[in-house]
């Protein structure tokens, strides 16, 4: 593997348990992190941890997450940048072990730690929100009236470099210890994944029977890109 | 409502924003953390903000996480307790309104600010176990081999009581400005839920045909208790 292709190890990414899970290929946590909607960004107020849970998206080696200027912690990011800890977790499976003890969870996360800064360029924000509205909906944006420059100007952006980050990944079935494997209880795996329902048209809709296309396959890319059985 | 319907106020469970989507309301707040399975726990480590995507499960007024006594958090919140924040989000929906700009998100989501601490009770160790294999999967524990004083022994739980937790929801529709409420743009929502699939046995399972009873229904209680159209 080249060194383009995984993020660098440092103290921050070296676990202290389950090694066999760390992963740093940059292909790896790119599409865990184009997977799922919402991360969960950490950092320190007033010297306690406070934890955010935020819509992001991710563009090239950096993941965006944006607010009103007003709110915290953005408003802490204008001197500086502000040092975080952003997580993404989406849940693949309940492991159902012979053992109570041994019952685990399939799941993919992505950690990063860094220094997060304001964007103030307009059209790297624009193209932001213009990825994450693709993200959710593939074919939306098309369907759309366009983000104005006022818009824009109300919402502040944060940039956080994918420099310290790193996968973990749990897949596969139970693990049971050799004396347990004789046992009677059912063992396996309950996949679990998010999947969409039937759209719901706002009041006002005109005509809900006229769907449009993209929405008719707005479940395809929950599939997961890393196999989990 | 009585004041033990409800969690106190604190300055850190007062919004700056979005006044009217916090809730204290303690029903609600159980609900919501009942319906999810991995919390993101927020702690500062060596001066720097960390978050940690863990299995919990509530038991009464208070939530639980465990892990290695080796791992971070654990083994720092044996002196004293460990200040942490603890965020469980599920996401609802994707809110198409007309204007790219009014995109949103229905999510449940509690937050929980206060300290950590090691539960030494092994009674109520055992007991945080099974409500988490209940939770996940009811009608599992009575299938599996049950937890040893050793393992037990061998796993670190914290208790995070709900003394500073607030509940966030986002339900319904778009809300599009008045003057976007003409536009031709299809607008609503699209409902997002965890659902399972079929089991999938482990190797060496002796006959897959022979599928338990409570994993035929194991989906039912992915249903969102808070209503969200």
């Amino acid at each position: 593997m080249s060194p383009s292709d995984s993020y660098p190890t440092t103290p921050r990414t070296t676990p202290r348990r389950h090694k066999d899970r760390i992963l740093r290929d940059r292909r790896v946590i790119h599409d865990i992190l184009d997977a799922a909607f919402v991360c969960n960004l950490g950092f320190v107020a007033d010297g306690h941890p406070a934890v955010l849970p935020l819509m992001y998206v991710r563009l090239g080696d950096a993941v965006y997450v944006h607010g009103s200027p007003g709110g915290r912690p953005l408003s802490a990011a204008g001197q500086g940048g502000l040092d975080v800890c952003l997580a993404v977790t989406s849940i693949d499976g309940f492991v159902l072990a012979r053992a109570a003890f041994n019952h685990s969870l399939n799941y993919r996360c992505v950690i990063v730690h860094g220094l997060a800064h304001v964007v103030e360029d307009t059209a790297l924000k624009r193209r932001m929100f213009h990825t994450l509205i693709e993200k959710v909906v593939p074919g939306r944006l098309a369907d759309t009236r366009p983000l104005t420059e006022r818009e824009l100007a109300t919402t502040t952006v944060l940039e956080l470099a994918l420099n310290e980050a790193t996968a973990r990944i749990r897949a596969g079935g139970p693990k049971d210890t050799p004396e347990d494997l004789a046992l009677p209880h059912w063992a396996g795996t309950v996949p679990v994944m998010l999947t969409t329902g039937a759209p719901i048209p706002a009041d006002g809709q005109r005509g809900d029977a006229h769907l449009p296309g993209y929405l008719t396959e707005v479940d395809l890319h929950f599939r997961s890109t890393v196999a989990t059985t």
